[in-house]
């Protein structure tokens, strides 16, 4: 049964893959499961058929015959359990790669949001500039946590898992501010990520709405 | 093998039960696995030791033999998965009630974050006064959400699941604020989830670090 995800109809980001369902079609491709897209527009994401789906309004949702999913960190963990490729098989160190989804989704992503909200949301208030820095640095003390942690390595466990594949799509959101610049294992772990194949097929797929226009169009891993 | 976790030597919050180690002693009374407790200090939790245990120096950590997890999430779902008790057998309900994990963890916890660090981190600062309202507004948003989703079920879906007991976790931390009494059906989620004897428990356990000042006591379920 090929799934079917929800994607902005009009990314905020043009195509630039930092939309969540950049998430979920990059661990598809990994896996190598086909899927077809549902394009959503924000108008669409606030009514009642979309919020029967996602009770918080937002995408991607993932439709499995009658199991519906939101939430990108669960959606990544149902694909990977059920497919080779994003878990390893001993039950321990499927544990560890677990942690990172959560890790990726809990501990680093809530500090980089918040310097989303700074500049676009609160961009314009009078504090904005001098708050700047206290949103910055909290960023880096999880980069900095991060960093110290892998190292050398290429990947958070022994090897590529879903963990990672969650990390890197948090930190692509730092990649304007230039703050990963100042953690070079970072700036190379994200980029090695981004030299999948799975991840290059993805991002292409994501990039083709904005490009082309598709509607609802599906993709052959 | 009695699995070992780590919790605040001083809590930030006295025992009211809001450190995230109380996530954790609540899914294993839930489950009936007897746990020991690692006390750690502020100053422990920064060094090399802990680190080695949780890279980004927070507590929870969760030690299993050779095995050790970190991030509430992850724990969780570790103990979830394993016993009986926290997840639905069917494997679409336990989809679900995974997605709930998540949902509490990345899309409500943040929200709520954000007002203990206006409070607590940027309560001194020029802005406080002028910015605490725009928080409390995203806070809105999701409660909202959530509340129209729930309606007047017991649960988020077909019984009690991890779902809840991550949701209902996150949502205690706004009990002080006020906001939680603005939607009827989420204060009686929360009270109806304290009530269980497993809640009762694990929250009496975690306040007896602070009212006999035991250090690294087992607790038996």
């Amino acid at each position: 049964m090929t799934p079917i995800i929800t994607a902005f109809a009009q990314s905020p980001d043009r195509g630039r893959g930092l939309a969540r369902d950049m998430r979920v079609r990059w661990a598809l491709e990994e896996v190598g499961q086909p899927y077809q897209v549902r394009l959503v527009s924000f108008s669409e994401m606030k009514q009642a058929a979309h919020l029967a789906l996602h009770p918080f309004g937002q995408i991607p949702t993932y439709e499995e015959g009658d199991l519906c999913l939101f939430e990108t960190g669960a959606i990544v963990l149902h694909i990977a359990e059920r497919h080779q490729g994003l878990l390893p098989a001993d039950a321990k160190a499927r544990a560890r790669a677990i942690t990172w989804i959560f890790a990726a989704l809990n501990t680093v992503e809530p500090v980089i949001l918040d310097l989303t909200t700074a500049k676009l949301l609160e961009g314009d208030k009078p504090w904005s500039q001098e708050r700047l820095p206290l949103v910055e640095e909290r960023i880096r003390t999880r980069l900095g946590q991060l960093s110290d942690y892998l190292g050398d390595a290429d990947w958070l466990e022994e090897g590529f898992s879903a963990g990672d594949l969650m990390m890197v799509s948090v930190l692509l959101r730092l990649r304007a501010s230039g703050l990963l610049d100042e953690y070079p294992n970072l700036w190379a772990y994200v980029a090695r990520a981004e030299e999948r194949p799975a991840y290059q097929r993805a991002f292409a797929a994501q990039k083709a709405v904005f490009t082309s226009r598709q509607q609802a169009d599906g993709h052959q891993p």
